[in-house]
Parts: structure tokens; sequence; C-alpha cells
């Protein structure tokens, strides 16, 4: 089924790639202008409108933080040496720095200084959010070298000021108001998978999904920073998302060669699981799934008690399962565009059968329809045996009662919806079902 | 349990074949005077009462049609050989043909043939109900051996014309208006185990269940042809048929000497599989069941969404899976008489276990009752250890309450329901349990 | 956990040997004075509430029986021997014997001699509450030597007069009116396991209880004679277990050394069997869980389908499953007085369980808390990944929504319940949950 799509495969790989070598050099966080320049170039992509939410705005328990931007930032070592230098690398600086500029010895700046010793040639990714300290991030490598003795530099030019969080949505319409709803995030610096995969991946399926004809759903798109940003929207939207949205995704980590994984939503019994499960069963992509848990990404707020939405996650290898996460060396070396291109035509696929999905109903309900008489069944019964066609015919006619959708009943007999999808139509045309 | 009444399985087995051998030469369809002879011999057994239902009714998505009847078919070959001899075998005429008297090409003709190239010895049986056409229907062994020069000669002498259609039924009254339901099919021509095995198990089973004393449930008995029969049946009975039918089963296939297989009810949940169930583990019977599926004889139109009634259906070796259905092979050699008495003695011992199994309710609802003094407990308690009967006793009369039927109950201690009868009956005398 | 409470456990033991020491010789039945002696000396343990039930008073479907008392029994035999000496063993006469004073043949004496060839050197112990009768109970290696010829002296100094039949109870109070109820039976003569062992554990078991501080259930505690006790208890009773009973046990052979048994309530799906099963599972104790059957001790009457009460029961080896049970066999030597004080701790902790597990409910449901702003997230989030601390807080606040108590989550994520408590006090003073 996915054979069609699979032909401009390679064509989009190239072309998220071209986005992510111009996004990758930005310095994002969860507030200011890197974050604004990212959506603009996204919104070449996918036309998000953004939103402005001003620094002091409570959104529920929380608080929206000041804005923070940062021009430079750099130590000059006792010998010198100008290292830790953000405009090489923008995970040398603590995310959310509050500004400095002074001399300072050894001891001091070392309460200042994060590395990772399990990956000594990494440059760890470490944020302060909401508490105003500044720090650096070095390699475990290079701090193993730092002279002991002499009095260092260390400049941070940055500032926290009253200004705002910018996030994005958008919704693609389709006959209904239900929604299902695309979510990711964007917030951190230089980081590939955990990072620029997620919006890209969204980016480029709401592209394929604007090709579908007729769509039944409305399919909405979120864009924000995570967790608070996320926060911000849920707060924004409360009423219409517990209204409308009927299945949901976080998008996030879709850039390496893994094989997918599925984090299923809070509550079991979800459109969402009984569709993804059985699109993934008659797939021919490799996956995993994992039970929800409330610890993660976006998926987290989604699925906070009181909105429960049925909110899932697709990825490739999750978070925290590769050792890159969350350093230098989640970069392009660990990207896949050709696998990330082929996560989104599953995406689409996994749409279309939403899309397919229905609580159609039999309009023949006392007794068999009378198939002959609208040559749908076999022409001089031999009754020796039905085809697979007829069996399927008489199968979705008994079982499409109000009772069961369509992929429950596929389920039941071991067909992939879209093996349904000929015979669905013919039934609609006859008025069989509705 | 089934001692007694196995006695009579030699005697049953030859009255049966006696009536078998009448039925079979009988040209049936699903109307006509064969259908009517049919049911005439079968009334000796079982009183049904018999409705005829004019050409042109409206039965639900249906329509009756009209009668047909046959006094005669044939072919003669170019070289004056009479071939496919309907009064050899009316299996040789495709069901429901419309009259013929013509000569033809072998080109001409062979559109007009039927037969099976698997079985090459075997005449196919083919049927065109709904559909003006005619046709013959010959072993492959005959047809490869035509002439293809030459002129054939063919003759059909049947008629077409406005009737109506036969079907059967009757009461066999209970204390209850609860019924239990069985239904068979006639309307197949010369078969034996796909046509006669189920009306003839279902008549001797008529006469098994009417010797049953103070039944509990009503018994509904339905002979029809099969899908637009049991339709026009269906059609009117609909209220009854909702209000009344706790349970019920389609005969077929009964006649040889497989294994039982029991067909499951649409719903999961109902009372024919849980009885039925129970009551297959504990005989001593082989047995398969099978899942519902709406593909079968007229337990897809009981189970149509509308009636969705608790029909199964038992067998023996299931249509479809023996390599003579639907051919002039399905004839007396495949038939087992004794193994179809035993059907019918199966038959009469799971009606025993609906007559038995009730929601019986403990009329001590506090505590224990005081078995000592109705003389229900052990003399000189030693409490050593209560004998299985007391066991019985107290698991009884503290799970009666309302909630579980008696074979919920049996289920849980692997009791046959037939173990706890004498005990149900002293419960009730003493007034333990109503 | 029950590392502190281990410490007494010593002291323990030998307490609990004391008062079985002076219980042991009293001859107890279903009423008289051994009966109020015996909740004499247990009233220094658990200060009981007495309560008297007249001879002839209706309980449900039972009437309390006359009350019986008796001062000595013995045999003569033809060559002047005294046997079945009820001063020096209680177990050699039928409890609830009428009294006799008379000589009878061997042959008449018989029917009166009751003996357990299983167990040649054990008196077997008899009842005869609900019939008048006399007996005596001797081992099969005494009856074997008996001379059959001769005249024999039965005397049994006994009498059997309207009185009353005695239980006792009490309320350990608590915030809620919701109550966990322990229950023993008190009524066998000089027996160990079975008699002594449940009556004792109970009343340590409230001694332990007592000491817990800020009891959110009640507790209520039961003693009555087997059986026709605890229907009387329920009858006076009846409508305060009904509303407030929301989880019980009864105590029942826990003094010997084997493996802890777990019995269900009748209902599966009940906090009882929730708990406990959890407890069971985390703690180190080897133990057996077997499913509810009416027959057994007082968990037949609490759980009479009327009441339906969750009560299950604790014990070690379960009754009947230990060859010595109901015999004189039954004594001091099968007793484990280090193992019945861990059983007691064993309880206590199962209490302990009851009283931290709740319904607590999320107080921020949309969106995740702000735990940074209340100190209760990691400093300078490395994110690379959460602590188990973090991670169960996250699960805590997501998962206690209302619709789950504690121990559900705690069984979701493999956490005993103890484990949390820390977490859960920190939640409550944050506000967090409520």
């Amino acid at each position: 089924m996915m054979k069609a799509s699979m032909d401009n495969k390679h064509l989009l790989a190239s072309e998220i790639e071209a986005y992510f070598d111009r996004l990758w050099p930005i310095c994002r966080s969860i507030t200011g202008d890197g974050l604004r320049k990212s959506f603009k170039i996204l919104q070449e992509v996918i036309p998000l409108k953004l939103h402005e939410v001003p620094s002091g705005t409570e959104v529920f328990d929380w608080t929206v933080p000041d804005e923070w931007n940062i021009r430079d930032a750099y130590i000059v070592t006792p010998d010198g040496k100008k290292i830790a230098d953000f405009k090489a690398n923008n995970l040398q600086v603590v995310n959310y720095s509050t500004p400095v500029d002074k001399e300072v010895t050894f001891e001091e700046l070392d309460l200042h200084l994060h590395y990772k010793k399990e990956l000594p040639g990494a440059i760890p990714y470490i944020t302060t959010y909401y508490e105003k300290k500044w720090g650096f991030c070095i390699s475990f490598d290079e701090y193993k070298k730092l002279p002991r003795e002499g009095t260092y530099k260390v400049k941070i030019d940055s500032d926290l000021k009253p200004g705002s969080l910018t996030f994005g949505d958008l919704i693609l319409p389709g006959e209904s108001e239900d929604e299902i709803l695309f979510s990711s995030y964007l917030c951190h610096p230089s980081m590939a998978n955990n990072e620029l995969s997620g919006p890209l991946a969204l980016a480029f399926l709401y592209r394929e999904l604007s090709k579908i004809e007729n769509r039944k759903y409305s399919y909405r798109f979120v864009i924000a920073p995570e967790t608070i940003g996320a926060i911000c929207y849920l707060h924004q939207n409360k009423k219409k998302l517990l209204n409308r949205v009927k299945a949901g995704y976080v998008l996030t980590c879709c850039g390496d060669g893994g094989a997918i994984t599925y984090k299923k939503t809070r509550e079991d019994e979800s459109l969402t699981n009984k569709i993804t499960t059985h699109y993934l069963n008659h797939s021919e992509e490799e996956f995993t799934e994992i039970p929800f848990d409330p610890i993660g990404s976006d998926e987290r707020q989604y699925a906070s008690p009181g909105f429960n939405l049925p909110v899932g996650v697709v990825m490739r290898t999750s978070f925290g399962q590769y050792k890159e996460y969350h350093t230098s060396y989640d970069n392009k070396e660990l990207m896949d565009f050709k696998k990330m291109s082929e996560l989104i035509h599953f995406c689409t696929g996994l749409v279309k059968a939403y899309e397919l999905n229905d609580n159609y109903v039999n309009q023949v309900r006392y007794g068999e329809p009378f198939l002959k008489k609208r040559d749908m069944f076999e022409d001089l019964s031999t009754k020796l045996s039905h085809s697979d066609l007829i069996k399927m015919r008489l199968r979705l006619l008994n079982y499409l009662d109000g009772t069961n959708d369509l992929v429950d009943i596929c389920d039941t007999y071991g067909y992939s919806i879209f093996d349904t999808e000929a015979e669905i139509k013919q039934l609609l045309e006859h008025g069989l079902i509705k």
C-alpha cells in the first residue's frame, strides 16, 4: 500500500536534509530569537500560525519565564587559550545562563563546569530554565587538561528579560471537527535526532497529509518548546482539545536508523492504540510497542489526568535509549534521512487507516442482504466454496452493525484494513452500509 | 447419563434409514412439489404445520421467486445416446433451469455444461434460483468423451410460474414461553449428508424431546428451504423469535461418521455457548468447537445483526470439509445411521442440560442454612473432612445467589450439571433454593 | 520494613507460649464455663466485651442450643481399669455428650466409641452439638485391646440445660468508620493449632495494632464459637457489618511452622485480595494463595450470600492439610511460637499497607505540576535520565487521578506500597495530592 508513495522517498530525504542543514547552527531555547528564526524556516514547509505568550503568564501550575537571548560565551584559560566557545558549539554554555564577565580561580570555575565522564569526548547538554545560574559544558577530556592554577576569564553575553514564548499550530481541515493531533517540540540548540528530527518529520508529514483529498478527520499540528510550550498550548486550547482530539501522536527521535517504536496512550483502550497496533501488525516495518509512562516528552502533558488525551508517541530509537542522547554526539552523523522519509510515509499510511476506518452500519439488518439482485454474488452458485471476496463481503455485512468499527472486524479475521478498501467503497455505493 | 436412551439406538438407526430411503429419490428445490412431497413424509415423524408463501412476497431484502417444477430433462448426443438423464439422477439438471427443447452445437451446449475436474467421476450440484438460465451437470469423465462435432438435442421439461414457497414449523410447549430453537433446511435434490441428514435428525429429535415430561422450555422446530426459507420464517415470526428464543441450533451435516462439530453463536457470551461447551466437556463424544462466521447455513440469517439470535450449529463433519460435498458422491454410502442416532441422543442430552440449568436462588441468605435440623448434614460431625456430597451442597447453597446459574457453579468446580441433579432436587424439596 | 518490629519477636513468642499453657487444659465447647474461663484469660491481652446469647434464641436459620457443662467422664473396663479419662484428656468424651451412668456390654458400648484407624495412636475429636447423644473417643490402639466380654461401666457427669452462648468483640477505633475485621473462633477443647493459635494470634495482633498512631481504619476484633457463634455475631451486627467492613480476615491454624496460606475472598475483585496479594508478593514470606470455597471456618458465614463480606483467611498450613488435625496429636509439639509471632508481625505489616493505601487525588490535573518551584525536581536538569525517585514522583502524580488507588499504581510499576511511603507523605505536605 505504500508502494506509490515510496517513489518520492529519495527526493524527500534530500529535501529534509537541506532544511536540517539550515536549522542546525541556530541556538534555540524555550524562548528567544533562535526559536523564532527556526519557526520561520519551518514555515516554508508547514504554514504554522505563530503565537507569543508573554513572560509571567500563568499557565496552569506554571509561569512563562523571562525570555533568554545570547550572543556570545567563552572561557579564557590562564595560559590565554579561548575554550568553551559558544560560537563554535552552542552546547558549550548552559542553556538559560545569566550573563557573567569576570575573572575566577579554577576552584570557583569548577562549580560551573559540566561534563560527562561516561562519554569523555562529548559536550553534554544542560539547561537552567527556572533557576538563575550560569555555567559551561565541556568534554571530560578537555576538563581533565585544564590548569588547576592561575586566573580564568569567563564571559557570557546573554540577557534574561521579560519577553515571550513562541509556539506554532495549524489545522488541516477535514469534513469532521474530530481531530487527529500531531505534536513535536522545538527548544534544543544544535542537536539532531532529539531536536530537529521531530519538527522536520512533522512539517513534511503536514505536506503529505495536505495531498489527501476529502479528508474525513481534521488534523492539528503543534510545534512548541517542550514541556512549558506544550503546557501553554494546552492552556490556550483546553476546550477544543478535550472536545475534538480523537487520537494523536508526539513525534520525536525520528531521525536515526532504528526500528519504529510506538509508545502507547495512557488509556489502553484508545482508538490510537487500536489503529496503530493494527497498522503496525500489517506493515512491513520492524517495530516495538512500549507502554505509556508519564516520563518522556510532551505526551506527559497531553496525558495529564485532566486532559487524558489519547496521544501516543512515534519514534525510532526511543529517547534515552541511545548513548549520544543529550550531548554533542547527537549530530548529523546519527541521522538517516532516507529512514526519516520512510517514517513520514509510515505516518501517512497510518492516517489513511484512520480515514478508512469507520463505524459503518449495515442497512439490511434483518436477514442477509439479497446480493444477487445487486450483482454482488457468485454467478450460478456452486456453493462449493465462496471466493475470498464473497467471504469478506458477508463478514463485513454481518459485523458492521454499529457495535464494531471496521478495524475491529479486520482484527477478527486477520485482514489489513487496506484489504477492505475497495469492498467498503462498493458496499457504500450500493447503500448496503452507511 | 445417556445409557438408558442408548438402548434404542439401533432401533432408531434403522427407522431413520427407512425414511431416508423414501426421501432420497425426490427432486427437491426451494419451491415446488418435490419439496411438498418431502414435507408430507417428514410429517409422519414430526407433525409440522406447513405454510405457503406466495411468489413475489417481499421478505426483508428478498423476494420469494416463482415456483419451479420439473418433469424431465436429458441430452441426446449426435450419436443418439441419451445422457444427463434427470430421471436417473436429478442432479444432472441445474436446479431451477428454465424449460428448453432444441438442437444445439457442442459449442453452444458447452456454455450450459457444469462438471468438477477435481472429482472427475462426480456430478456437481448447481442452482440458478435467481437468474433465468438452463444447464446440465455431468461428470468430468463423461464430459471429456462428448463428441465435439454434430448436433445435440437438449430437453428440459420444467416450468417456472407464480406459486409459493413451503416451510414447516411446530412448537413443543413447555411451562415457559422461553424457547429453544432447532432449525434445519430442505431444498436440495438427491443428496444425503448435506440435505436429508439435517431434517431427519430434527424430526427424530422432536420425537425424543416430546417424551420429556414437565418441560420447562418450549421447543421450536423449523424446517425451511435454506436461506430464502429461513428469511421467510424470520419475516413471519420476527417479534416472537426476538422475544422468546433463548438458545438455538441449526442441524446440518449430521449423517456421517465424523466427530461432533459445534459452531458457536455470533455473541461469545451466550447461554447456547455456555451450555453447549459445558455439555461437550463432560460428554464422552469427541468434538471440535469452531467460532461463528457469517458463512455457512441458516445461522447466517438467525444471526443477521437485527436478529442476532443465539443460534449455533451442531454437525458432524462441517459443510465444505468433506470432498463429496455438493456432488452426487454425497449419497447413502457416506451415511452412518448409527452415528446419526447417537447425535440425536447427544442433542437430547443437551436439552436435558438446559432443562436442569436454572438461576435457582438460595432461600437462606444470611449465614449458612442449618442443615443438621433437616437431616442434611453428617451425623456426629467428625469435621475431619466433609463427604463430596456435603461439599457440593455447601457450594451450591453459597453460590446459588441469583447471580450465577447452575452451570456457572458446575464450571467453577468441575462438576457435570448432571452430577448435581439429585442434589438440586433435594434442595428444592427442602425449600432451600427456589 | 518489618525489621524494627522483628526485634520483639522472641519476647512475643515466649509471652504467647505462657498464655497457651494456661489455656491448654481447659475443656471448651460452643457454650459453657470452659469457654467463659478461656475468654477471661484472653481479656488480659485483648479487652473484649463479652456477650451472652440465651439458649433458644433464633439466629437466622439456627437456634442457640442449651448450654453444656461437664465435670467428669470415664469408662471402667470389665477388668476394673479406668480408661478414656476426661480428666486426663478432655478429648476422650464426645463434646456435648448427654449424661450417662450405667453398665453396658461391649456390644452396646461399641456403638458409642470413636477412633481413627489411619492414626491409631491418636484420640479423635468428635462433637454432637445438635443431637442428644453420648460417646467416647479413644485411640485405635487402645480400642483393639478392649475385652469383648464382660461388663463395662460408663460415666459422663455432664449437663445440658438452658443457659447461653458467649462471644466477645471489640472495636479499635480509627479516623474512619470503615472497618477491617479480624475474626477467630474459640470452642474446641485441648487442641493447639486448630484452636488456640487463632484466638491467641488475634489477641496479640490487637496489641500490635493498638500501638499504631492515627489509624485511618477502625479495626473490629471478634472471637466466637465457630459457626453458631459467628452466626450469632452476624445476626446481632448485621447492618453495621454490611455498612462498614471494607476488608477482613479469619485467623486460624496460625501456630505451625508452615508457609503462609491466604484463602481469598468470595468475590475475586475485593480490596482484601488486592492488598493481600500485593503485600504477599512484596514480602519475604513463602506463601500460597488458594481460592475461596464455602468449606472451611467462619469465612463461610461472613461470605454467605446475604453478607458476601470481603473476608479472607490467613493461616499457615491449611485446616485439613495436616494429619494431626482434629485429634489429640494437634498439641504443643506442633506449635512454633516464633513462627506465630512472625505471623502476627506479618498481619501488622498487612494492616500498614491498608493504612498507607488510599485513593489520593492529584491536585494539579491539567499539565504536570511545576515541581521545580517546590524544589522537587532535579537541580540543573541534565535530563539525561531522571532519578528513580523523580520517576516515581511523576508516575504517582499522573496516575493518582481518582480512578486508581495507590496499590494499583504500585502494581503497575512493581513498587512495594512501602517504597512510596515517604514520597506520598511529601506529596501530601506540598498539597500536590489530597
